[in-house]
């Protein structure tokens, strides 16, 4: 259907510019979109006559006709089309070639397609953006103009609003707009620098994750930011994954990396002291800053970026362990989806493939059967639902890959579960077993939450700012009426700071409305509005960020509403 | 008189050995030494036996007589001490040239020497161990005998015990023993990696530093840990400090330094966001993690080290705030000596020199001579006591240095407080003052408690391991009597836990007595002893780390005494 509308809007293009190139134009997620080689750059009115004259072809129902030609006639017919002659040409000898006819519309084109052009369902061209003709940056520019299409009016309406959501969303506007963080070319790219305000929020998730491990066994450790290259050559690292190091730091003595990850310099914590079965599991957490070194073209925002504090572990446990320990990392994920308010979840097994071992995947066989048996017991067991994805495991062992979904249904994947059964014993990690004998022991590594950058990333959009009253850099702003209550005011953001609470009393010399617009753009949980009335009675007018008011609350009264929101990291005001 | 020990040394050991070669025998800090070049090494037994001849020519009273003499016969003096020629021949044609003898020893010297060798005060040789002459490893190793020396043999056995806690209290060891911290050649030397239960040291400190500048009314902020080289050759920073820098990473793109201080960092986040004089003062505090790239040789331990996290801040605030900011400052490095029961400390402030102006000083007089005196009447007016060190600024502005003592009297140099009126305006720092024009801020830089790896370094000898209770990586063990009380132990640890209190049932399969040998080894503070009878009453047996026993405690009375102590951080337990 979106590939059917790709032709659809390629025959209104041809009709409005009978001289028009054609290159390529697929379905992708969620639409369609077509490159063009055309004598002056579309227009936003362009677009609107497009669709018009789209519209006009879906009423008369054209039907999709197919035929093979030979390679000599295909030439022949696309005489004039220079990208379609590029296509031709490069298919294989003995490959069939067809054409599809709808309208006037003939393209070059595998197909299928949809009967006729009235089943191309309800669309919608969004942008159009320029993009060289087979990626290639020496080769013509085209013109991609990007539609959306849904089976019904109704679908692509609720896209379209998430699409403008997403846009409002943006977590890059709203760090921006509530003065989370920053770039700065002169630190470098993909660094991001946190303000106060993010600095809190990064803050305050890595108190709260650390108190969660805590409380699921957990203990923490310190390793650096920064290890001999030998370490990674060894752990089989430099071999699979120097392309995302940083450059190395060399001198006469010693080739120094930053760390893409923590493993190594876990295994060799655990290798400094000697271990007993009876200190398994062990649970080595880290928030250590991690360096990949990506391409500046892919950094987007805090999603993808080159200094990442990931919530890291590894946990060393017994063959006969394991299950608990797998099943435990799951509940965690799920704990945690909860606290954040994480409906939509997928979890996804990636397995090896016989091909790639030796190459891809360590080579052994047996261990890749054996551990990938064991997650799926587990999963099973543990009545989680999955699905497996061949050949897309990590090189030490097979990996649990969690994709969840924001409130606006935007799709984002969190770093993997994964298990391994390689490295430790390539780092000859050993534990003394009940029968005092040595043994290598099982390592699962796991990162629930992704990383600081691209969790706060995923919750700023997810809440479109207005974090959660726990979470909130400013819990509560202080907001008297004129200069008069400026006393009481103060008083009041005293007495919340020392009940622990992110007040503030705002006492500028702005007019009340506009310190209450301003502290309704910051996205401030709670406003307390305090005049004569308030002062002489010792309470406060409640403002909530989401428009509820409570009027002359008492003082003592807040102060337990905000501790139970805080406490119970709820997610309602 | 140390000098004349080292002289009263050698005569005892020409005795010995006559053939023996001298080279040089100097007075230290709190003793001397002497170079020897003997047939064979010495052992424990020779210095013992030094020791006691030694005590004869005190005991005989020799006068120390001084005689110039013409280089030609200081030649043929010393024709058989081939290091004492040496010396001769180096010397300026014009030097005056003088022995010394007492009993039957003359040496080279330029003296002055005490009257006679019962002046000597009271003596111990301490070690001995190799030294190339003239610190040359291609001229010959001798045998260096160290001494120390005191005017009273009270003040003799006080070094004896300062010197033997030192050893006992060593940072490295205990940080061995209690399993803080390790080191690892894979990982690289100078880079500490902690054990969970040092890590939640460094986690205790930190958190406590934190909530501590968030009351005097910091900010904290993240900015990574490496930036464009570029960033420190505007900052002046490559140019005054590249040799300590980690080499450079550097691809087709870009040239990358790990961070070796904050400052242009901060700077940068300051010009990210514009600024109005209400803001300021503005206080950005950050716990990253500093590289430096130290000699090998020079490497120590947690003291020196090439990765250190410092508790920095950075102050940017107007010419009138600066006193008060400045003396803030101040109050917050004794704040923190009181809690960290540091009972001796000097401040001293180092000041520019002239000479240097243009060379290691920014080339300014008139700022110099402004800021020094603005230093000087804050530290006057708060009745602070300093000494002045002219000539060892910093080259952006003068700076205070603090130099703590530990219990056993080690000293120890923090962080520094610096005035910066250099760097803010070559980063063009503004805020927009009160008419609405732009004006470059003043710029503190300070870390009180230095690096959390030193601190900790300083606060295990001073403590000699035993934390105070709210430092502790583990406060509570508990101990049953018999496997029978194990259930009782699991549920009072639980609750302790559940109070925030970090305790540990010892439910191994150790005897009693084992467990509260390993308790006390462990330098845990409080351990619970639970039998029969504190079963039935729901109490605890608890004897603390320092010997005090309370029989019968209450379980509630414990919870109350525990967190007092941690809530106000008390030094007794």
């Amino acid at each position: 259907m979106r590939h059917s509308a790709a032709h659809v809007m390629a025959e209104a293009v041809q009709e409005m510019f009978p001289g028009a190139k054609f290159a390529i134009g697929p379905a992708i997620e969620n639409g369609f979109y077509y490159d063009f080689d055309l004598p002056r750059p579309l227009t936003p009115d362009d677009l609107s006559a497009i669709e018009e004259r789209m519209h006009e072809h879906v009423a008369a129902a054209e039907p999709f006709l197919r035929a093979e030609v030979s390679r000599a006639s295909a030439l022949e017919i696309f005489a004039d089309q220079p990208y379609k002659l590029e296509i031709i040409n490069d298919l294989p000898e003995d490959a069939p070639i067809s054409t599809y006819r709808q309208g006037s519309f003939l393209d070059l084109c595998r197909g299928p397609h949809v009967e006729d052009t009235s089943r191309i369902g309800a669309f919608k061209l969004l942008n159009v953006a320029g993009a060289y003709w087979r990626g290639d940056e020496n080769r013509p520019m085209l013109q991609r103009v990007y539609g959306t299409s849904w089976p019904t009016q109704k679908e692509l309406e609720d896209y379209l609003y998430r699409l403008e959501e997403a846009r409002k969303r943006d977590h890059r506007r709203i760090g921006r707009e509530l003065g989370l963080f920053t770039f700065s070319e002169d630190v470098g790219p993909g660094i991001p620098l946190f303000f106060p305000k993010g600095e809190m929020v990064r803050h305050l998730m890595e108190s709260y994750v650390r108190e969660t491990q805590t409380r699921y066994g957990y203990q923490h450790v310190w390793t650096g930011h920064l290890v001999k290259e030998d370490l990674y050559r060894r752990s089989g690292h430099l071999e699979h994954y120097s392309d995302v190091m940083f450059p190395v730091m060399e001198d006469e003595e010693q080739r120094f990396r930053l760390k893409p990850m923590n493993c190594p310099s876990h295994m060799t914590l655990f290798n400094a002291q000697l271990h007993s079965y009876r200190e398994l599991p062990l649970r080595f957490a880290e928030f250590a800053t991690l360096y990949r070194y990506e391409k500046s073209g892919e950094l987007f925002g805090l999603m993808r970026v080159r200094s990442m504090q990931m919530n890291d572990a590894h946990i060393y446990c017994t063959e006969e362990q394991f299950e608990q320990e797998f099943m435990a990392v799951i509940d965690l994920y799920r704990y945690y989806f909860e606290v954040f308010a994480i409906d939509k979840f997928v979890m996804r097994l990636s397995t090896h493939h016989r091909k790639g071992l030796g190459k891809k995947y360590i080579d052994n066989e047996r261990l890749w059967l054996k551990t990938e048996e064991m997650v799926r017991r587990a999963m099973d067991n543990g009545g989680v639902p999955y699905v497996e994805a061949p050949d897309e495991a990590a090189f030490y062992g097979p990996k649990i890959d969690v994709q969840i979904w924001s409130a606006i249904g935007r799709e984002f994947t969190l770093a993997t579960n994964q298990v391994d059964f390689a490295v430790p014993a390539r780092f000859d990690l050993v534990y003394t077993n009940r029968e005092g004998k040595e043994e290598t022991p099982l390592c699962i590594h796991r990162a629930p939450l992704s990383t600081h950058e691209r969790m706060i990333g995923f919750l700023i959009e997810h809440f479109a700012g207005a974090f959660p009253v726990w979470l909130a850099p400013q819990q509560v702003r202080v907001i008297p009426i004129t200069n008069d209550h400026n006393g009481y005011a103060a008083q009041l953001a005293q007495q919340l700071q020392a009940a622990g609470v992110r007040a503030e009393a705002d006492l500028s010399s702005e007019r009340m409305n506009a310190k209450i617009r301003d502290a309704q753009l910051m996205k401030t949980p709670y406003m307390l509005v305090v005049g004569d009335q308030e002062m002489a009675n010792n309470t406060v007018s409640l403002r909530k960020r989401n428009g509820e008011r409570v009027n002359s609350m008492d003082v003592g009264a807040f102060h337990a509403l905000i501790k139970e929101k805080i406490e119970s990291r709820a997610l309602t005001l």
